[in-house]
């Protein structure tokens, strides 16, 4: 697992990280398999979405908050519950393809951190998997024994 | 990974693919382990949900439109801003386990493919990743060289 | 795979279980990973979200309330259409990172089993997978055989 830090510019915005997950995928060695992102905070989340026109994001961030409006009354009386409720909404993790040691996002499809309480220093553990039947040590001896007895 | 084609058929719908999403693990050849979905596009996405009545499905999507009006202003002009909003409230991604070779889903669930902003030919990739601890190959080969000097 | 198992105590309430899942990550032996978490029920969900308040769970029990109300009209009509859509609005699956042999959540974080049409005995399959690139065991033997010829 490596994480990526993310330094979040307003209370709420969506920060395309994009760049950083795929230096990860790389430096994982991976070649076919799965990204998997976590978000370990409460007030935050991941989104994939366009990044192609910054409106798609604001559109999103304007109707999570119609949504849950900031400054609607909560039980949580922290001043952050409606971003304990996008969090959950938008979803605290990611997946997304690794083919060709490569992270196989769509044309059009950036990550973003999804800060709802901010400013703040954030994280994201990112740990990337291998697809696929691994075959089993056991398999290989056999057959190793099979050829050279 | 491994492709599946998706022709929706409408505007907004939900597209039953559990059959193929079947197959695919099928193929994969992974006994135990997830299945991994992921849409490439920004205004699709997947659901889990019942397939016994269609009326759920019906109900999900008025819902969605409820929340995010396809004739309601936003910032994207291209006239698709609800189905990228939407596309993220339901997700781009699912996992479902693997169990003796198949997808293990619940007796009522389906897995659909959400379109928000058709009709049009989509994809959807599938990843099959092992579940466990691999035994490590040095381990195994420890042992038989504790077990044939 | 495993199972685990939640008897929900009311018809709406997020059950933690985040103690059961940290089990299932210690008994499965994965050292670096990723835990998957998936409901195989069509009105329930997974949410990953604070603890500590438990006015957070409530918070964001009402507002799915508000969004789908229990008492509205649906073309599902066997009184837990809401509870569909719920579980299609958290998600019936939850991913983690798994460190250290141990369930890497952040210091907030609790797992919570989403029951939106409760009381009810319900199941959770956990599987969790390892990280990285598995050395493949023919690169292995070849080393052993260069090494012990």
């Amino acid at each position: 697992m490596e994480r990526i830090r993310v330094s979040t510019g307003s209370r709420q915005c969506l920060e395309d990280i994009t760049a950083q997950v795929s230096d990860a995928v790389r430096r994982s060695g991976v070649e076919d398999g799965v990204c998997h992102l976590f978000v370990s905070h409460t007030t935050a989340g991941l989104v994939i979405n366009e990044n192609a026109d910054p409106a798609v994001a604001r559109d999103l961030l304007e109707k999570l908050e119609a949504l849950a409006p900031s400054d609607a009354r909560y039980h949580h009386t922290e001043g952050n519950a409606h971003a304990h409720i996008k969090s959950s909404l938008v979803g605290q993790s990611a997946v997304a393809p690794v083919a060709g040691g490569r992270l196989a996002l769509g044309r059009w499809q950036a990550v973003f951190f999804a800060e709802f309480d901010g400013p703040r220093e954030r994280e994201v553990a990112v740990t990337v998997v291998s697809a696929g039947r691994a075959e089993a040590p056991a398999e290989v001896l056999s057959r190793e024994r099979q050829a050279n007895p």
